[in-house]
């Protein structure tokens, strides 16, 4: 089972790809809520050098408050991460599967909630 | 199967249990990355109240760049999330738990990194 909606950009950069993706998540009604630049902050912590990796935290407010009144505990798998990563065949958007990362949560209608989410992150993955 | 590792504070507060948290996840070695007013946000976004509800997301840098090793598309599902939570019975703490969390990624040797770090975080858990 894979756990990412995954698209992969040949050729390009994390600085081009990044304003790409936050438009096409706000497109769908995404905020980013938090970012980690994992790069600079493993150079920085213990000084490895890894290739460009950045965690954007995405959140669509109406959504995220509808899936708490569901299962109040959510949140610790919140928000929904969508992360951009340089490799060889160019730069990689990976966004969580909602419903892969929430599996462990046994809540029918979180499960719907989920589904509708990873709808949405797909048209975002795919309008970039 | 729970998802978190779950403690409740009856009589406190949110503003006393967040320094006690951090400080608790400091000395297993977990900074705190990034951090999510939830009821402030849903006030700010969509207008609606909520108890108080904060998500921290904890890091152990040695941990996770271990993790990405691993599994390069694991950022999808870090940092590891402690949310706190103003509830009838006092302020809960909820830490994830990574195994749960990552139980759709079909990797063993990410799972044994995984129960490494849930016993690190049940520890700060404990030490709060």
């Amino acid at each position: 089972m894979s756990y990412t909606i995954d698209r992969t950009f040949p050729g390009a950069t994390l600085a081009e790809i990044d304003p790409r993706t936050r438009a096409a998540l706000a497109g769908q009604g995404f905020g980013v809520l938090t970012e980690i630049n994992v790069k600079a902050t493993l150079k920085a912590k213990i000084g490895v050098d890894v290739p460009g990796y950045v965690i954007l935290g995405a959140c669509k407010p109406a959504m995220a408050h509808q899936a708490m009144e569901i299962e109040p505990r959510v949140g610790a798998m919140l928000p929904c991460n969508v992360i951009l990563r340089e490799t060889a065949a160019g730069v990689e958007v990976s966004a969580i599967d909602p419903v892969a990362s929430m599996q462990a949560i046994d809540n029918a209608q979180l499960k719907e909630v989920a589904g509708q989410v990873r709808e949405m992150l797909r048209a975002a993955v795919e309008a970039i």
